[in-house]
C-alpha cells in the first residue's frame, strides 16, 4: 500500500491535516489506533482563533461552525469577589474567539473526510513509524490480525502527547521541555445553559474555577484541585456546592446545575518538543507540545502546526520546494513558545499555588489588579487570548 | 526636647519628609545613626520617576537636578545579541525618568535642610522610638555620650531594612513578605563616559548586566554573579572584561573604561512590610519594603511613601483631619506591591536562573521577543518603568 503522505492519529490535527491535503491534491490516509467513537468521546478544549477558523474554512468543514459556534468577544475575569470584562473584540481591533467544542471539530472533519471517500483506518494496532531519515519512509501496522505496510513520502505524527511517532525518534535526536503545576482541573460537563453569555475564569481562595461552555445548552464547568483527588470521590452535588463557593453572587445566583454527561481529572503540564522534525517524519500538536488548558491554546496550537505542515507539503509537491519543509521546525516552535509563555502565565496568574507562600500571592493579586486598571496590560492578554498573528 | 514629627533616618526618605514639612510649617528633628559622610558614601540608585521629580521641586530641592540631571525618553534591552530601544516617552504619552544620582538627591536635601535651619542629630546612637502606640510617643538616643529623649506627636521610620523602627513592632502586629533570588549585583562606579546615551538592560547567557550612568562623565555598571562571589576577588580588569562579554559588539567597541570609584556586592531581594502604621509611627521606604533594583523602584517607592505621609501629616496639622493618618498604609501598599511585582518580573525577566531549567529560559526568551513586537507589552513595561500614576 502507498500514499504520499501517511498521517498517524485521526483526532483534530491528522483529520484537519488530512482534509488541506486532500484540497491541495495530496494523497493521505491516516491511521488511527483507537475506534472512531472512542475518538469522539474526548471531552477536550472548546475555543478557537480566528487562525483555527480560517483553516476549518480552507479544509472545507467550517459551515456548521459558523451556523452553531458561538463567537465570543470577551472574556471575564473574577477575582476579589467582582468580574472585570476584557472586552477582546475592543482592544484586538475587531478579533475574536469562536467558542466550539473540539469534539464537533472532530466530527465535522471525519463528516467531510468520509464525504470526500478518503481512507481512515481505526484501530489501527502496533502502529510504527520506520525508516523516515531516509528517502522511503513506511509505517507498519496491524489491522484484524493482519500485518500491513504503509509506504509513503512523509509521515505526519498527529498521535498525541503518549503517542507511538516522538517515541520512535532516537533520544539524542530530541530535546524535551517541560514544567508540571502542583494541581489538576476536574471538569464537568452537562447539558445546563452557561452560567454567563462568556466564559468566566475564575481565581478564588478556593482556587481556580473556569465557567465554559460547548453551546447554548451545553456547559462546561472546571475547578482546580490538589493532584491527589480523585474524579470518583467527586459527586456531582459536591462538584456544584464547591463551583459555587467560586463564584460572584450574581454568577452563584444564575448557575443552572443538572447531572453530568462527563467528569474528568487532567494533570496540568507544560511541554515542548525540539526539533519537530525528523527527516521526512513531522510531529504536530499534542505529539510535540502540551499547554495547560488556561489560555485555551491546545487545540489551536495544533491547528497552526497543521496549517504550516500543509503549507510545506504544498510547496513540496507543487512547487518542488523543500523551504517550508526545513523550516517546519522553526515556524511552529516560534509560535508554540510564545503560546507556552501565555499558558504558563495565565495559569500562573489565575491559580493557588499552595507553595507560593505569601509573597507570590500578593503578586498576583497586584497583577490581576493591574490587567483590569491599565489598558496595554488588557490589551497584551488579550491579543494572546485571540492568537498572535501567524 | 520636644518636636512635632522626630524622623529616624538621614537618607533620601528622611531627608525629603523633612523639607515637605518643613514648607508645610511641621516641625522636625532628625535622628540618623551614621555621620554625614557616611550617608553620602552609599551609592545607590540613580533614575527617577516623575513623581520623584515632583517631590523634590515642592521640597524646593530640585534646581541641581534640573541643571544637571539627564531626562531620558527610552531604554534598551539587550539579548539575543541586538539591543532593541523601548521608547517610554511616545509609549506613556509623554513621560520620561530622570537620570540624577541618590548621592547628589541627597547631598541637595541636606543642603536645603542646612539652609531652612534644621535640625539632623548625627550619630545618634542606642535611638529608640517609643510609646507610639499611645498619644504621647517619644524617641530615646544618645549623642556625645549623653542620653536623650526627643517628645512628638508622630515617628517616622525612614532608617533601612535594618533600622530599629520595624524592628521595635511587637512581631504578632506585623506580617512580612519576603522572595530572594539566588544571584547578586556586582556594581562598579567609575569617571569614565556613559557606553550609551540611554540605559542598557542586557540578558546574556553569562549573565544579567546593566550599563547605567548618573551623568555624562560617570557611569555605573552591574553584573549579575553569584552570591558566593567576594568584591575583592573582582579586580578592576576582571570586571571590564566581564562586562565587555555581555555586551553587543557595538557597545563593546565604545566602552570606556577606567578605575573604578567603588565596587560593592548587593544581593538581590524582594521584601514588603503589612501594615506600614503602628499608631503614631510610620514606616517609609526601605525600612517598610525592598525591592530588587532592576525596576529602579526603590527610591522611587520611598518617595512616594513620603508623599503620602506628608499628605497624611498636612491634613493632620491643617485641618485636623486623621484620615490621611489612617490611610496611608493602603495607599502606599497599592503603590508597593504594583512595583513589587514589576520589580520581580523585570527582575525575572531579564537574569539568568541557574535552577530554571531549559523551559523557564525558553519562556524568558518568548517573552524578550514578545515585548520587542508588541506593541501593549512594550506600554506595559515602559508605563511601570516611569511610574504608575500615584
Amino acid at each position: 500500500m502507498r500514499t504520499q503522505v501517511a498521517i498517524i492519529g485521526a483526532g483534530p490535527a491528522g483529520l484537519l491535516l488530512g482534509q488541506l491535503l486532500y484540497k491541495a491534491g495530496i494523497d493521505n490516509i491516516i491511521l488511527e489506533q483507537r475506534s472512531a467513537d472512542y475518538v469522539l468521546g474526548r471531552i477536550r478544549a472548546g475555543v478557537l482563533e480566528q487562525v483555527s477558523v480560517d483553516l476549518l474554512e480552507a479544509a472545507g468543514a467550517a459551515e456548521r461552525m459558523h451556523a452553531e459556534g458561538l463567537p465570543h468577544d470577551g472574556i471575564e475575569l473574577l477575582f476579589g469577589g467582582q468580574r472585570h470584562r476584557i472586552d477582546l473584540h475592543e482592544l484586538t481591533g475587531g478579533k475574536r474567539v469562536m467558542v466550539y467544542g473540539q469534539t464537533e471539530v472532530t466530527r465535522d472533519l471525519m463528516a467531510a473526510r468520509a464525504a470526500a471517500g478518503l481512507t481512515t483506518v481505526y484501530e489501527a494496532t502496533n502502529v510504527q513509524p520506520l525508516d523516515f531519515d531516509g528517502d522511503q519512509p513506511r509505517v507498519t501496522y496491524e489491522h484484524d490480525g493482519v500485518s500491513h505496510t504503509l509506504q509513503c513520502d512523509f509521515i505526519a505524527g498527529c498521535d498525541g502527547f503518549h503517542g507511538v511517532c516522538r517515541a520512535s525518534v532516537p533520544p539524542q535526536q530530541i530535546r524535551t521541555f517541560e514544567k508540571v503545576y502542583p494541581f489538576g482541573w476536574l471538569g464537568l460537563l452537562s447539558d445546563t445553559p452557561p452560567v454567563s453569555d462568556e466564559l468566566i475564569y475564575a481565581h478564588t481562595e478556593r482556587g481556580f474555577a473556569l465557567c465554559s461552555q460547548r453551546s447554548l445548552t451545553r456547559s462546561r464547568y472546571y475547578l482546580q484541585v490538589p493532584l491527589t483527588e480523585k474524579v470518583e470521590d467527586w459527586s456531582d452535588e459536591r462538584f456544584w456546592d464547591e463551583l459555587k463557593l467560586r463564584l460572584d453572587p450574581e454568577a452563584r445566583a444564575q448557575l443552572v446545575t443538572g447531572p453530568s454527561l462527563e467528569k474528568s481529572m487532567a494533570p496540568l503540564r507544560s511541554f515542548v518538543t525540539e526539533p519537530m522534525r525528523f527527516g521526512r517524519m513531522f510531529l504536530a500538536g499534542d505529539a510535540a507540545h502540551i499547554v495547560p488548558p488556561t489560555g485555551a491554546k491546545g487545540l489551536n496550537l495544533a491547528a497552526s502546526d497543521v496549517g504550516y505542515l500543509h503549507q510545506a507539503m504544498t510547496e513540496y509537491y507543487q512547487q518542488g520546494s523543500y523551504e517550508g519543509i526545513e523550516r517546519y521546525s522553526e515556524r511552529c516552535l516560534r509560535r508554540i513558545w510564545n503560546a507556552e509563555r501565555f499558558s504558563w502565565w495565565m495559569t500562573s496568574l489565575m491559580h493557588n499555588f499552595p507553595e507560593g507562600g505569601g509573597f507570590d500571592a500578593k503578586v498576583q493579586a497586584a497583577e490581576l489588579g493591574y490587567i483590569v486598571r491599565s489598558r496595554a496590560a488588557a490589551t497584551a492578554l488579550a491579543e494572546n487570548y485571540v492568537g498572535l498573528a501567524l
